[in-house]
C-alpha cells in the first residue's frame, strides 16, 4: 500500500498522480483528458457541494438548470468571451450514426445528419444563459436574480492532470443579474468571502483573497475576483474565481429593464464558480507520504474502527462493544466506518485507512475489551494514545476539531513563511527557484512587463491582494514606479 | 394567471405544455429540443434527488462520474445497446473553433482540428462504465459493484416535450456488477421496488411494476423491468425501469472475474434510471385546471402565507405574528414561506400560488389577530377553513399528510377504475378511443401481433404486470392461445 508511494521531495508531481489513484479518488479514462471520479473521490465532491449549496442557499441563491449545447451563433455573441474559449471547445456536429456499410457491426456517422448549425458542448455558459435571461427580465422588479447551476462542462485542454486540469470537469457557475453596478460588484465580493470561507472552514486551506490582472482576467469579464492557495511543493493554485462582467453580456444578448424611474437600462452581471480542481487543492494541502490527509470537515468517513482479534469468539465480543460506539457517534452525526472484514488484516486496514486519510483510527482488542480502553489514532499527527471507552465520544468529537484547526495552521504557517517580499530580479529568481512560494514583488502595472517576467521564470502575477497596502516602490524588472506589491508565483 | 390557463377536458396536451411554463417549472431554450430548467421547476428536482438519493445509499450504492464522451468504437462494442440509440446520437467531430477570415467576429469550425475518432455525447454510459468497470473487477471480493451516477445525457429526439421527452435530461443511472445471475436479477428487482416506493410514496403516484415484452426493452437487456403510471387524460407513462442485463456487456467489454473456485467467469450486470421526465409525471397524476398541485413531500413550499392589510402597521402587527408561526413550523422540518411583497396584491398571491400548487395556503388579516384566528386553505380539495393561531402547528403537520394520503388515493382510485379488462378487439378498439386507460387483454406473445395492434390503435404492450394471474385465453387480435393478460395503452 503506502509503502509504494513515491515521497513528495522525490518527485512531488508523481506522489500526486500516484495518490489519486491509489486513494481510489479518480482515475483516467478511456477518452481523452477525462477523468473517472470513483466513489471514494466523489464522496469528497459531494461533502464539498452539500456544504457550498447550503452557503449559496443562505445568501438567496436557487438552482436551475440550463442546456449542455449552444449553437455556434449564440456562443460568438459576447466576443470577448467567445475569442477567450473559442480555441479548446468540444463541437457536436452531427445528430446520428448509422452502420458503416464497408465494416459489418460497426457505425459511421451519419453525412446526412450534419447539424445546420453547429453546438459547442458548454466550457462555460454566460451565452446560453444570457440568452435566457432576456426572456426572465423586463421590469427592475425582476431584479437581483440569483442563480446558480451546478454542472458538467468541457475545455479542450492539451495537457490534462486529474483533478487539476481535466477536459470534461464538474463545476458550479453561479449568474446573477442586476439592476445596479453597485450591487453586482457587491454580489461579487459576497461569493469571494463564500469561497473564502469554505476553502477556510471547510477544505483547511488558507486563500488570499484578490483581483486578478487584466492578462489573467476571464474573458469577457471587467474584474475578477479569485482566491489563490498555496501548495505544499511552493505552487500557487487558484481554487475560485468571482468575476464581475459589467454589462458586456447584457449588451451582447440585449438584456435591458425598465427602472423604477422608467427608464431602459442594461442590466448589470456577475458569474462565479469552483470546481472539482478544488480535490487537487485539498490533497495537495494537506497529504504526506503515506497518503491523504483530509480535514474532517469534508472526510467522508471521519472515524473508521478496526477490531483486533484472533478468534471468532474475540470479534464477536468485540463487536458487541463497537456497535455501541458507532451508535453513539453516529447520534452525534460523526461519520464512523466499522471495518469488520475478516479478509484483511488489521496492519493492511491501518495503511489503507492511512492511505484514505480517515482523521480518526480506533482499534479495540480483547485485551481493550476487558480493561474498558481503546486506541485511538490522529492521521495528521500519527500520534496514538489510550484511553476510557467511556470518553470515547467527547473524545473524538473535540479531537476532531483540533485535526480540523491543526490542518488549518499548519497550512497557514506554511503558506506565512512562504510569501516573500523582493525588491530585485535576481532575488526574484533566486527565491521562485529555491523557496518558492509567492513572491511580494513591485510591478509596473503592464501586461508587457508581467509577460517578460513569465517567460523568463514561468511565474504569473497570481493577484493584486484585495487588503493590499499602498506603497511607493520600483517595478522589480523595469524599475518604473510602482505603488503597490502584488503576489507572483508559479502556479498549477 | 390561472385563468388564462386552458382546461384540461378542452385540450390536455396544450393545459400541459402551458402549466410547465406559467408555473414556471421550465420552457424550451434557444438550442433545439434542449429545455431550461427553471429555479421552480428544479427545486421539485432536487428534492426527487434527495429521496431517491438516499433510498440508493440505504440499499449499498454509491456515487461515481463517467465521462460525457465515449469514443465511437467503444460505444459500438455493444452492438444490440450501440444500434438501439445510434440513430439518436449527437457526435463530437472536432476539438477548436477558429476566427472565420470571411466574417469579421464569427467563429468556424478549424478543419484542422478534426478528432482522429469520433465522440458520442453519452445517451446512456453501459458503454463507457464497463470499459472501465474492465480495471476495477479482477476477483469476486470486488463484487457486488453497486454505483450510481447522476447526470446529463443527451438522445436526439425528433418531436420533444417539456420533461416528457428532450434532446438532454437529466437523470440518474445505476450501473452494477455481481458474480452471480441470481444477485443481479434480485438487484434489479430490489431497484424497482426501490422506484415504486418513490413513486407511491413520494409522488404520490400509483404505479404498475412489470415487465416489458421483447420490443420494449432496453437495447442490450435481457429482461428490462419497469413501473407505469397512468394519467389523467388516460395514457400511461413509463416511470423508470430496471434491467437486468446478462453478461452482455461483460462479453463486450471482456470483464471477468476469478470465482472462488478459481473459475473465471463473466461478470453479470443490472442497470436502472429515472430522469426528469418524472417532474412530467408529477404534474399530469395530480394538477387540475387552477394550475399545479403537488404532493407535500416533494412540494418545494410546503406552506405559503400570505398577510391581509391595509396600512404598514397592521402589516407590522401581523408579520410579528406570522414570523412566530413561521418559526415553529419551521423546527418541525416543514418548508414555509412567508410572503409579505407589497408589490403584489393578496389575490394576486391567492392565484399565483395556487398556479404553483403549494399544498397549504395561510392568511392572516388583522381581524384574525384579534381573534387569535387564521384562514387555511388546501389546494388539493381547495378546502378553506379558519382555526386557532394556537393549534396551527398540529393542524399544518396533520393536514399535510392527509393531502398526500388524499392525493394518491384519488390517483389510485382513477387508475383502479381505468383499467379495463377486453375479450374482443372491437372493445379493445372502444374502450381505447373513448375510455382510455389500460387495457387488460390476452395476447398470443409474437411482437408481430404486438406490432399490428400498435400500428392499428396506438396502443402498446405497457407491460407483463408481475403480479399477474395465469388464465388460459385467446389472443384479442389472432385469437391464438394465451396463458396471461397484459396491460396495453396509449403512452407519452
Amino acid at each position: 500500500m503506502s509503502k509504494n508511494l513515491t515521497k513528495r521531495e522525490t518527485d512531488y508531481s508523481k506522489w500526486y498522480n500516484e495518490l489519486v489513484v491509489k486513494a481510489n479518488l479518480a482515475e483516467n479514462s478511456g477518452v481523452r483528458g477525462c477523468m473517472v471520479i470513483k466513489p471514494y473521490g466523489y464522496a469528497i465532491w459531494e461533502k464539498m457541494q452539500a456544504e457550498l449549496d447550503r452557503m449559496f442557499k443562505e445568501t438567496g441563491h436557487e438552482n436551475a438548470y440550463f442546456p449542455l449545447f449552444v449553437p455556434k451563433s449564440m456562443f460568438e455573441a459576447e466576443e470577448k468571451n467567445a475569442e477567450g474559449f473559442a480555441k479548446e471547445c468540444a463541437v457536436v456536429t452531427h445528430y446520428r450514426l448509422k452502420n458503416d456499410p464497408d465494416n459489418q457491426g460497426k457505425l459511421m456517422v451519419d453525412p446526412n445528419a450534419k447539424l445546420e448549425e453547429e453546438l459547442i458542448v458548454r466550457p462555460t455558459s454566460e451565452a446560453i444563459i444570457w440568452s435566457t435571461y432576456k426572456g426572465w427580465i423586463q421590469s427592475y422588479r425582476d431584479l437581483p436574480l440569483l442563480i446558480n447551476q451546478w454542472a458538467n462542462v468541457v475545455r479542450w485542454e492539451m495537457r490534462t492532470r486529474l483533478f487539476l486540469r481535466t477536459a470534461e470537469f464538474l463545476w458550479q457557475e453561479g449568474h446573477t443579474a442586476h439592476a445596479l453596478e453597485t450591487e453586482a460588484i457587491k454580489e461579487a465580493e459576497l461569493i469571494l468571502d463564500v469561497y473564502g470561507n469554505f476553502a477556510e472552514n471547510f477544505m483547511a486551506m488558507p486563500v488570499i483573497k484578490g483581483l486578478k490582472t487584466e492578462s489573467e482576467r476571464f474573458a469577457g469579464a471587467i474584474e475578477t475576483y479569485c482566491i489563490e492557495g498555496l501548495m505544499q511543493d511552493g505552487k500557487a493554485l487558484q481554487a475560485g474565481t468571482s468575476h464581475f462582467l459589467g454589462q458586456n453580456f447584457a449588451k451582447a444578448f440585449d438584456v435591458k429593464f425598465t427602472s423604477k424611474e422608467g427608464k431602459q437600462e442594461y442590466v448589470w452581471a456577475t458569474s462565479w464558480g469552483v470546481s472539482t480542481r478544488l480535490i487537487g487543492a485539498l490533497i495537495m494541502t494537506h497529504s504526506d507520504d503515506l497518503g491523504l490527509v483530509l480535514p474532517p470537515n469534508l472526510a467522508p468517513i471521519q472515524v473508521v474502527i478496526i477490531p483486533i482479534h484472533k478468534t471468532d469468539e474475540q470479534l464477536d465480543a468485540i463487536s458487541v462493544k463497537i456497535n455501541e460506539i458507532v451508535a453513539e457517534l453516529r447520534k452525534k452525526g460523526i461519520s464512523v466506518k466499522y471495518d469488520d472484514r475478516t479478509a484483511y488484516k488489521p496492519g493492511w486496514k491501518f495503511a489503507e485507512y492511512e492511505l484514505k486519510g480517515v482523521p480518526l483510527r480506533i482499534a479495540m482488542g480483547p485485551k481493550d475489551l476487558e480493561n474498558g480502553t481503546l486506541e485511538i489514532a490522529r492521521r495528521d499527527t500519527l500520534e496514538k494514545q489510550n484511553i476510557s471507552q467511556v470518553t470515547v465520544v467527547e473524545y473524538v468529537e473535540k479531537t476532531l476539531k483540533e485535526i480540523q484547526d491543526n490542518l488549518y495552521q499548519k497550512a497557514l504557517n506554511y503558506r506565512e513563511t512562504h510569501i516573500t517580499e523582493v525588491d530585485s530580479f535576481e532575488e526574484f529568481q533566486e527565491v521562485l527557484e529555491t523557496k518558492g512560494g509567492f513572491i511580494s514583488a513591485h510591478w509596473d502595472g503592464t501586461p508587457e512587463t508581467e509577460e517578460k517576467i513569465k517567460d523568463l521564470t514561468k511565474a504569473t502575477i497570481r493577484c493584486i491582494p484585495l487588503n493590499n497596502k499602498i506603497e511607493g516602490g520600483k517595478c522589480v524588472f523595469t524599475g518604473e514606479k510602482s505603488t503597490q506589491r502584488v503576489l507572483f508565483a508559479k502556479a498549477y
